[in-house]
């Protein structure tokens, strides 16, 4: 969350609703243009921004985290409308949740997990009134989901969407485990610059030059889940046969071409390569695991 | 098409005009960038719908094809401006086209044939009035087809865009042949998940879970284009050495990595796989023949 | 610059500040929905351009250009918000850059010479007073540069952004020289079409068909620079191992799968073929060396 200095509060007497979509469609095609069509035909002062539609073709996982990412930066009542949906047609519902900080829309597989554990949940309800008249069995991001978010957009109450839910279905947590001297975890996430970001966080730099770690995920170590503080200067990752220390402030804290850890953009600890492409160098993927040593003597 | 319920009617009293842009420009260089910033020049409050901007270089069939899929779900009055335009700098001549649903405004080389075959033409035009002043010999997506539609969406006449034109450019039709127990078409079109459509529609599951048929092009066969009434489990499509049956619901309707046919969301029919690339499985490209055998026996 | 040929004036009285963005960040990850979240947060009426956000990652020189080719066709008071930025976190600048034609926000890496060069700057200034509470090391795009552009769209004064500059870095200028009856050039740029743009413009045709040269970047050659007339049926361009002569109007001039020179749509000696990917025909890249003969007898 952010504190926002605006000289004209009046912009604020004007609504402007946002919609953030975030889906695995791509943008060849013109599925996540239909679905803006369908919004806008809805609700045509609707403000759209585009998370990502390159999630991997149904990666529920890499949505969810995506989501997590991103939510804190987006405005508070934003309408979240996600469509990962590799069970579309079959017996899993469509739903909405209401928390303190947007809505989001989407399938009930999971994908809003990541997210819904740092928020407070208000409402969950399906979604049946606002669907368009003929649904199709493999497009709900059209003919159910899109015109939920924008019935919303436009002003209709959330209880009006469907029946009230209690229970979502839940993503397994990522690998988190709070040991003595050692955190094991696992990679969550390659980006765009082939940084690689690990399910280690929230981490942030406190007054004293620590690390503070405020754990995002549950852990399962035999340490209990507490903010921890860490000295960056003591520890070291392990990933594969690589061990890189000690944590850097910056990707410019090493040579141009070389390994480092530093806590990224969203608090977690990230591998990169100062202007090269970390998951090529040392061969990694999603869901490897990774052990960050604190105090370390070696 | 499809009915909107709004509860705020009064939205609908702002009038908030909306361009849909399709072509072959890529994400990569700032043409689309340029484009857009011509047309908020000319027109602030135009509202942009990105359909793509990843059709295959030149390839004015798949263009065509997007904006079938498209136009249904877009508003009513929708501009579209569309820029593939492997002629361009040479005769062939920039053209609006209005109609009932929206109005297309792009090359005069068949990139409208699909969507205007199922809409009322009402005008059609040449442009000319306001071209930006220097006309390059390749961009003409920038200096003649963005200019008029942002005019258009300021508000000017379609008429004061240029010269009534009484005749376009039209592409041939796709295969599509109805005969007694089988129907030949081809493949139209392969999409992010790799799913594979054909020219055989539009399909649609009446009261009784027939299908029915209602052809989108024109048919070539012995009998009589006409509304079918077809029995998905006796169904069997045949492309190249694989023969799938029945039609499915939903992607779903097989295991995991499984091949299947099923009615798309455009309401054509698709070979898929359940969580899988289909164009990869078996191999296929667009223009490759395929046959629905109907009552079939074996 | 063009003029604009508008039916109603009083779209204008309604002010809608547009924000182009240019990065290196892909569409994969939410990085650029993340920047759209705080602009919008900010300022919930901004139009928002995307440029490109496939800018190889750190090329700064390749942002330069793409920024160059575009400033001309946005509104006229845009603010530019441009990151691709390898010195993030290090002791680089975050700076806005007030022109005649625009705002530029961005880090202090060269990032805006090519565009600088073409407009008259009014006003440098840090970027201190917007800033988010917690800056990360990594993403200034979010934390700096976002708010900063946002804040000036909802109205701030420039000044108040942070302390006045008065020199920025710079890039050095592409390779360009006018000698007596030869041009040397580089290759600046390869689009998504593989067109290949040099550094030898801009070039307009007059109005007796000859080309008129008026040097974008500065000159190092022993003729001084300045607008030459050029007939461009005598020219020969030289790349590598072809010659490739003359200088043709459009793609169409020679048969498909030619390779022709033109002059692009930003008035920049181009190397294409018709309906071909010119880069990979003649296997070049960025940088590469080009040699324009005038007036070529041979």
């Amino acid at each position: 969350m952010f504190a926002m200095v605006t000289q004209d509060e009046n912009l604020y007497t004007q609504h402007v609703p946002v919609i953030a979509l975030a889906t695995d469609f791509g943008t060849q095609d013109a599925y996540v243009g239909v679905m803006k069509g369908v919004v806008l035909s809805i609700c045509p002062t609707a403000r759209l921004i585009d998370l990502t539609h390159h999630i991997r073709p149904q990666n529920v996982q890499q949505a969810a985290f995506v989501l997590l990412s991103a939510f804190e930066y987006m405005p508070t009542d934003t309408i979240y409308l996600v469509v990962v949906d590799p069970g579309v047609g079959s017996a899993r519902r469509p739903i909405g949740v209401k928390t303190n900080r947007g809505t989001f829309i989407g399938p009930d597989n999971g994908i809003f997990t990541y997210v819904l554990d740092q928020l407070e949940v208000q409402q969950i309800t399906t979604l049946q009134t606002y669907n368009l008249p003929a649904i199709s069995s493999t497009f709900h991001g059209r003919d159910v989901f899109s015109p939920a978010a924008a019935q919303l957009a436009s002003g209709v109450a959330f209880e009006t969407l469907g029946q009230p839910l209690s229970k979502l279905e839940k993503l397994p947590s990522p690998r988190f485990e709070i040991h003595e001297e050692l955190i094991h975890g696992e990679v969550l996430y390659i980006d765009h610059f082939g940084n690689v970001v690990t399910s280690i966080g929230r981490l942030a730099w406190d007054v004293d030059d620590l690390l503070q770690l405020t754990p995002v995920f549950q852990s399962e170590g035999d340490v209990e889940a507490r903010t921890l503080h860490i000295r960056p200067e003591t520890c070291t990752l392990v990933i594969g046969e690589h061990r890189i220390s000690p944590i850097r402030l910056t990707y410019s804290g090493v040579e141009s071409g070389k390994l480092l850890t530093l806590i990224n953009s969203a608090g977690q600890l990230e591998i990169a390569v100062n202007q090269g492409h970390a998951a090529e160098m040392i061969g990694v993927q999603v869901g490897a695991p990774v052990t960050l040593h604190i105090n370390d003597e070696g």
